[in-house]
């Protein structure tokens, strides 16, 4: 469950990226590109690397036997993809190096975004995340509740710990950002003619303001100048919604038994993605589609021809095409975003993160 | 729905409290007792003070129309004691005196509690708070998580503005203690056979520890020395227990007209407290009874002859009276704490408090 292969890197499985990936980074990491192929190869690995560090850092967490701390490990221990400690890992090396700072603040931003899912769970009725039953089901909605509240808790002591000055503050602002989305989301929840504006706002502090810290937090461990910092927050915010988009899209059109999760799960729990709700703009003869689907009751399953419907409407309409496209752009951007940052491994490594986000197929 | 009357301050209606009080803070002013009476009106009169000033600075709090802020802004705007500011202010007046600081941090105290009750009531599918429909059934399940969260990072985020060198870790690391404790009474829950050990561990995690945080907060932000601190860190945490111990009898024995709470809500949550505990060690024979009033769902009343069988039980095996008295015993404890501290207005009205807090019935 890493965003890439630990040991087979030149996988035959994204053979199509590679190429791209290359012409990127040449354009980053300048004109010596006689050796980008092995350069490629050590960036690739020198991720792995430090997804493993943060890995062992999130597997050393105390594990108390209360149910609370019981219900936070059943999360944490499913994996995930780590991307946002990932981040906090790679601007980090984009200053002075991963260090001890920078992976308490890894682990942190990692055990924000569970306390989030785990509360999401409770109000979304979650039945199934990263493939295994939710810590709602296993242990009860109260155990979910409080095992987000303890998470939310032990990682602000954590970065309190770290010492970085300026981080907890900003992490109670970001907080704060997410929870208010989370109230436009519940606002709009059922309602299909979600506009984009709307979409964005959700997005934006749901998902971006929290890479957003990552980024920042890894600069200021790594002892970058603000101007740095605030280039690495940029390429937060763009990479939070290209990653945002991405999971729209698989949500509607990813293989079930890659991403763990059933199809359309957003769309039953009443929420508007960017696909639909570009496909509905241009198609609104789907709207009464959109509603059967999202007034349904989660045990009944989704009926074949609507499904079909929406799936020919997502690609009749390019709603698809279009949502990869803003999360290339996206991705694009956050990689703009740190062109002015001095040329080095974690630069050419967060360039080929935005790439692999804005490609996954997981 | 305050601690003590505003205006008509020797109401009729608690006549028996006076000379205890007047007994008890005479050996704490010391024996300049013949402006006693006096001396206890002006105190009265200054805990309103305190309370109306903290009651503006709540009502002063940020409106937002997201419905988090609505569901947060439902609890709060129903009063409720405000027994935790009140011990900030009354706190800091043992020192340098109530001022912008200590007001921040008053509010605060309230906001942690007020987001606990948030994310309790959804847990224990609570329906009223305060003589009204609970925030969950007016805004929602989600919108009530979402608004503990909130008020929960607001709190943290003016502890952080107030200032004041330490207080922050030290409210982390309470909120940690109060989700613990949480836990461990989930643990509990249904048990019947519920030991005192596990009942006072959950007391002083979920109750006494904020107590003690609001003493501290106060002591701080008026500029006490350590030695004092620490003093009213235990007067918060004798009253703390103090005021759960009350709390448990008018769940048994108040009059829900003027607690604005059903009877034995607390063992129809499947929570067994203190004076339901003891009447089950010294009668054994109610097992069977507390079961079926455990078990019996929501909706339905309780059987009057259950709750005959039960008082019965409180009243014969002296378990309301010894109620009372672990409230009255940790009351003095609480004084006795801050008995080193220096004579004044602020030590005579915390010990006023303590009093108050044991004698309450509402």
């Amino acid at each position: 469950m890493v965003l890439v292969p630990h040991a087979d890197v030149a996988s035959p499985s994204a053979p199509a990226r590679t190429p791209s990936l290359l012409a990127r980074l040449g354009a980053v990491v300048g004109p010596r590109a006689h050796d980008l192929a092995d350069r490629l190869l050590d960036l690739e690995s020198w991720i792995a690397r430090d997804l493993v560090e943060v890995e062992g850092e999130l597997g050393r967490l105390i594990r108390g036997d209360s149910l609370v701390e019981k219900s936070a490990h059943h999360l944490l221990d499913l994996g995930g993809k780590h991307v946002r400690p990932l981040c906090v890992a790679l601007a980090s090396r984009a200053g002075g190096g991963f260090g001890a700072a920078a992976r308490q603040l890894a682990v942190a931003v990692e055990m924000v975004h569970s306390a989030t899912l785990l509360h999401d769970d409770v109000v979304d009725l979650g039945e199934t995340r990263r493939g295994s039953p939710t810590a709602r089901l296993v242990y009860g909605n109260a155990a979910s509740i409080f095992a987000g509240d303890w998470l939310l808790v032990e990682a602000l002591r954590r970065i309190r710990a770290a010492g970085v000055s300026g981080l907890l503050d900003e992490m109670l602002a970001v907080i704060e950002e997410m929870i208010l989305a989370e109230s436009v989301q519940l606002e709009n929840r059922g309602r299909i003619n979600t506009a984009l504006t709307d979409y964005f706002r959700v997005v934006e502090g749901k998902t971006a303001a929290l890479f957003r810290w990552a980024m920042l937090a890894g600069g200021r461990a790594g002892g970058l100048p603000l101007d740095s910092c605030r280039a690495l927050e940029r390429y937060g915010h763009h990479l939070g919604i290209a990653f945002q988009a991405v999971d729209d899209l698989l949500d509607v059109h990813g293989d079930a038994a890659v991403t763990g999760k059933a199809l359309f799960t957003d769309l039953r729990e009443g929420k508007m993605t960017y696909p639909l709700i570009v496909a509905l703009e241009r198609d609104p003869a789907l709207l009464p589609v959109l509603a059967e689907c999202a007034r349904l009751p989660p045990e009944r399953p989704l009926p074949a021809p609507a499904i079909d419907r929406v799936l020919a409407a997502l690609v009749a309409t390019d709603a698809l095409a279009d949502c990869r496209a803003l999360a290339r752009r996206h991705a694009g951007e956050a990689a703009r975003a740190i062109a002015p940052l001095p040329d080095g491994g974690g630069k050419a490594a967060l360039v080929m993160v935005a790439e692999m986000t804005a490609g996954r197929e997981k």
